[in-house]
């Protein structure tokens, strides 16, 4: 029943979505609601992509005027942005593991300290121990940066793909993030820190590209090239690939992962920017280890980033072993879609009944989860008989010091030689217990029942922590839950067969690998993240054969945990995949019968507020009707860029003619910067913008200002057709106009293809007229049509 | 001069290739020339591209036929074959390696036995050796497989852009391509086997994407969706991918490798596959190897597949160690960038007046090398004086027996314990050497005097053996040069540096990084090639820094290998970036005075004959004039499509009256299949179509052959946007029409989101007639539109 109405649910947002440019309640003004809750704004004022460039007539004049200097100045900046992006996040990550780590040793180490001679005091002290760290964490995020909760995948990824969602990129947000993950992660609870890592990123990045601006008083004029919004969204691309290079020191991770996952648009450019910021990352995370090795930071160095070196596992495989690797991917696609159907239900329902009931709630319910997560860490490994040390050689260190890391904790033992196989998983900081799970030369260290038991609560406690009000991650619960079924698999194996170079710790890591896979659905990125973490490429074939399988079957009953959480919060993604049912449909089809509002070329102002307020369209046509007498559509202008021109009134004129765009000396009063949206704050609205009356009688002329050649499509072009360009070329409006009454040309290949001589930007810069860009065209096509030499014998004869 | 000679001559043939459609010479009639040149053909009938959906009449029939059984057939096939093309991708790997590695095992343990004798005798029978393979390889390629000469990556490279060069997927291409590589590397020459085995990978991959259908006699209907262009290139991007991963054991290296470098359209779905190809590579060429290991593949097995283990290397590096190995990033640039423009020269000497003499030539030039090659090899290792023997521990051997694989060769010494280290790099397989660069420990094994001449031969030799009519990859040769240089640089830092964690192998590595960067600039495919070769990530930042500088450096003098090989090919791609003078031109400009050739909806059989005849466009415009008059552009017919129906005359009717498209029963003589583009064959001709007089004065009604909406640009638009458009989306022809008069609906992002609830593929089949589909359609648009429930309660509230 919950089911139903979730689906019933979900789907009535889907259609509402697509009423909403009709609606005139105003809601798009709504603000992040008052209970803390992450809400989408109203869909048209979200949605702010625009790849594709503006190049009215201000653009052009702005391009005109920018000189050689400033090419390189622009590249300059960008590749100095992708250098401080890397160290800004190389460093929020040493930062988070160091705080990290240090909470978590002193916890550990003084809960040991006191058990030697209390269990209740013991249990008390780290009970606390947790509830303080996570309270701090949900406390910061409730009061201060409601954004800062969850992983913040799926909204870096809504962003990449066209949707702001309110305060993901704040600075608040960023230090919410990382104060929260220290919290959370410190406190115990079932997530992890790689995810929000990534936002930590995303949002360095963003703060950068527009903390340049604000700053330190650069000029407007300097800084344009991060007030597009395809250079934004370049930076957050490459804070994304840092946040994941700097989460698993996987810098090829890092790269696919921005690649395959996160941007909906790549520029082959880009591949090489987003590569040097993760490089930077390395750098940076390396020597600051390198750094820490000495002793500076604490309990941070022994334990520290989370790399499982399996470099001393099993290296080779029989044919055999494929079928119990090939069941881990099959159970890590079932289980991982379970995982994505739990808590896409739990997230809806707390989303819905229990964050409606305010901040209040949100702490109690965290809280809550801590100490149910303190109680089941140290409870039950109290029940756990433990188990005699083994007797092999003296390699390895058992029972393990009081208070150091490894394998073979003594927790409530009756006998000093003796270890609690529940408590080395379950009684230990996520790391450690990762690493404890892919440890070589420890078979028969952990009962399957331990194992089964584990497996059982901390999947629970993953399902049940997902969506609480703090900064959270789930690839470390993953591999946690993973590598758990993965080493039952993996003992059943050695049980069953005689060899002996099996090792359970390899089908941990596989276990980990496939329950990832079968919940978050990436491939090639995962595969080299796993690869990067474990540092053994000899595994490669194998972990992407137990992906292969456990996205497959994953995909069998679900979408991927970001997809799902995404839509969930009503983030509409669009796909790179058209539907099925858009190939029955026209493009006239789909834009229905909602009535168009035209501009004409010279406006009275008054028309123009007026249908600013009737409406919420963002773009609008612009037409005019030249002497002839026929109309024609001459551009589309932008809802922002007319609430621009009716906020500075610089462009109002008294005469309703048009002004000479062939004159040299038009007179634009603005400079493009004025029109660049802002990144942080709303924007203008109309309410905002006081006209006097005098004001309204005036007219301005929106020649100068339209885009002049927005993508057009005829009327009846099927939808899929319509839905590519759209998707592809990342556009916000697409015309549908009547089919042509004749074909001027056609372009084909050969008219694309010629030799651009001059050195990249000098072109542009030769001409500072539109005139002059006239001639320049026109020059180039004489020298194309005008060679008259014979076919071919230029090169190949 | 020869380079302004060359300039010019690259720019004439750009310029033409920009008139060529309004030739009328047909010149592209011209055969794959007699001596065997590998050229492409006229421009206009080599492109091919068609990755946008024809939709027209008979193609949404045939869809509609479709039943559900074939949808799943659909995927099934598609995994298949990708199984197919991994598994066959492999056992090519497998066959050359193991054909290579004991040609070269004889070669040189006869030699290495008969020099205990003769230098004399051995000299004979090591240069008879090498000249008979490399006659064997040059033989079969000049009279029997043309297309096999070169790397074929540039080729594939087109042919996934969009040009098809002649003959490069055929059957007798890929065998010549094996053996053809056996022969020139068993030969010695210095070129690798790497990239014959990409282009080996997309010929096994296109093959039996069109082998399922003459082969297997399975109806057209079934085998449909191999022949899409789309289809087929995918399969091709497959085969590359899997190329590359069995030619370096690289897995994830050959995914991004197709991604990054090969394919110019890329579909996220493609990666899933590619990806599974990959694993299925990897896990044929370690079966064969473990096969291998119990010695029955002869001298393969010891040597094999070239994996450089450096993981026994330096593992740690110290900032002062940046300085040299940036100095390597710089060497790589700028000798990557030379090795570019000499290849160019002496490419565009030997196309345009050596290969012009005949297949004599080619051969006799191939020998010459080959001798040269040998003379070098032997004879310059002779004027070495030996040097003793490190008195190590006896870890090392020292030196090596004869015939064994190893450092520290003995050749011509006088002393037994002495080695002479020109020989233990010169006179080995390319892999041994590398491996011997590589090899870490044996810090002095080299003299600065025998890299530097190793440096300065081999260097010479790979630029004058490339572009001989032998298969050639220039990995290996790239990866000989960088070490040399880098082992050079690493010996200087040892001697100035006092450190003992220095190895002179891990420079090398780095020094084979940026060459290749700095000759191929691939970047983040490169970097995690070298990883997976290398097998250590924890030079990967290293590697990365290394390759950014080396790229940057050689980007500032010239393209990359591959580009600047393909244009003096003639293979004209188009780049993923807008050249910077479209920035001033529109596309009505880009069209030039070119007239277009209309036909009319209902036309005559000679009328199209004729038009056919005097032009060689590949699309027109069809018009209609429906009754009121004005006339209406209804589509784009090919001219493929067109000699179809001349051919077949099915379709010809006697009355010029249109066929009311809204009846069901349009009679529709042909199946999708029929217009299906032939891979291998040139396809039908006009001047193959015999038409009798009476046929001539027929009509047809084109109107169901029509793609209906070819996507249009208004006549200004910017020459920019429409080159995005064309190039994301892949087109071939779009239609520059007037600025519309009016706007009937606008698109945005809400227009393109509604839920597909019904299954993958089940929406496709319910309608079975395009009237059906038109319900479809309008019952979609009704659950949009006639939601009224209010704003956002559905999941929000």
């Amino acid at each position: 029943m919950l089911s139903n109405q979730l689906q019933n649910g979900v789907e009535t947002a889907k259609l509402i979505w697509s009423r909403l440019p009709n609606a005139e309640d105003g809601s798009d003004d709504a603000e992040g609601d008052e209970d803390g809750v992450l809400r989408s704004e109203g869909f048209d004022a979200v949605e702010s992509l625009d790849y594709e460039v503006i190049e009215n007539y201000a653009y052009r004049q702005e391009q005109a005027r920018r000189g050689k200097l400033y090419v390189w100045y622009n590249v300059g900046v960008k590749w100095f942005f992708a250098l401080l992006i890397g160290i800004g996040t190389g460093l929020a990550a040493v930062l988070i593991n160091i705080s990290v780590e240090n909470f978590a040793g002193w916890k550990y180490s003084w809960t040991f300290k006191i058990i030697q001679t209390s269990y209740v005091a013991g249990f008390i002290v780290y009970t606390l121990f947790n509830l303080a760290l996570v309270f701090s964490s949900v406390y910061i995020v409730t009061q201060f940066a409601p954004a800062a909760a969850g992983s913040g995948i799926p909204e870096i990824k809504g962003y990449l793909n066209g949707i702001d969602t309110r305060g993901i990129l704040l600075f608040r947000t960023l230090i919410g993030k990382i104060s929260g993950s220290i919290g959370s992660v410190g406190g115990g609870l079932a997530l992890g820190k790689e995810g929000p890592l990534v936002h930590t990123g995303a949002c360095i990045a963003s703060l950068l590209g527009q903390g340049g601006s604000t700053k330190y008083h650069l000029s407007s004029r300097w800084l344009q090239i991060f007030k597009s919004d395809r250079d934004r969204r370049d930076l957050v691309t490459c804070g994304c690939a840092a946040g994941v290079a700097a989460a698993f020191r996987a810098p090829v991770g890092g790269v696919l992962f921005a690649l395959e996952e996160v941007t909906s648009w790549w520029r082959s450019q880009l591949m090489w920017r987003v590569f040097f910021t993760s490089a930077v990352v390395a750098v940076v995370v390396r020597t600051a280890m390198g750094w820490c090795k000495s002793g500076k930071c604490g309990h941070f160095g022994s334990g520290g980033f989370i790399i499982w070196d399996v470099s001393d596992g099993q290296e080779d495989y029989s044919f055999a072993e494929l079928l119990p690797m090939a069941i881990i991917g099959v159970i890590g696609g079932l289980l991982g879609a379970l995982f994505n159907q739990l808590t896409l239900y739990i997230t809806h329902w707390r989303r819905n009944y229990l964050h409606k009931k305010g901040n209040r709630v949100k702490i109690i319910e965290a809280c809550l989860i801590s100490v149910m997560t303190s109680v089941i860490s140290f409870g039950l490994p109290l029940f756990r008989k433990c188990s005699a040390c083994p007797d092999s050689d003296s390699s390895i260190e058992c029972p393990r010091r009081p208070g150091t890391y490894g394998n073979y904790v003594n927790f409530f033992c009756s006998n000093s030689n003796e270890y609690n196989d529940l408590a080395t998983i379950f009684f230990n900081t996520q790391d450690d217990a990762i690493r404890n799970l892919f440890s070589a030369k420890t078979i028969h260290e952990y009962s399957a029942q331990s194992l089964l038991t584990f497996l059982v609560m901390f999947y629970s406690l993953a399902v049940v922590t997902f969506g609480t009000a703090v900064p959270a991650g789930q690839f470390v619960p993953g591999i946690m839950i993973g590598s758990t079924y993965g080493r039952l698999v993996g003992m059943f194996v050695v049980k069953l067969s005689q060899k002996t170079n099996i090792e359970e710790g390899t089908y941990a890591l596989l276990g980990a690998a496939s329950f990832l896979g079968g919940s978050m659905r990436m491939t090639v990125s995962l595969c080299v993240i796993m690869v990067e973490i474990t540092n053994n490429l000899k595994l490669l074939p194998l972990i992407m054969l137990v992906l292969l399988i456990s996205k497959a079957v994953g995909d069998a009953f679900n979408e991927g945990l970001y997809e799902e959480q995404a839509r969930l919060r009503g983030i509409p993604l669009l796909e790179s995949r058209p539907k099925n049912l858009m190939r029955k449909m026209t493009a006239k089809e789909a834009c229905g019968n909602q009535k168009v509002s035209y501009f004409t070329r010279v406006v009275k102002v008054a028309d123009v507020a007026n249908i600013l307020r009737t409406n919420n369209h963002n773009g609008f046509p612009v037409v005019d009707q030249p002497r002839n007498g026929e109309t024609i559509v001459i551009g589309l202008i932008l809802r922002s860029h007319l609430l621009v021109l009716l906020q500075s009134k610089a462009d109002f004129q008294h005469s309703p003619l048009a002004v000479d765009m062939r004159s040299q000396s038009i007179p634009i009063r603005h400079n493009l910067g004025d029109f660049v949206k802002p990144v942080t704050s709303k924007g203008l609205s109309i309410n905002d913008i006081h006209l006097s009356s005098d004001d309204l009688e005036m007219y301005i002329d929106l020649a100068p200002f339209v885009n002049p050649s927005p993508y057009v499509v005829p009327e009846d072009m099927s939808l899929t057709k319509v839905y590519n360009l759209f998707r592809q070329l990342g556009l916000r409006h697409i015309f549908v106009v009547p089919r042509a009454s004749r074909v001027i040309g056609m372009i084909t290949r050969k008219d694309l293809l010629f030799e651009d001589n001059e050195d990249s930007g000098s072109v542009e810069l030769q001409s500072t007229s539109v005139r002059g860009e006239e001639r320049a065209g026109s020059r180039v096509r004489r020298r194309n049509s005008e060679v008259g030499s014979p076919l071919l014998n230029g090169l190949l004869e």
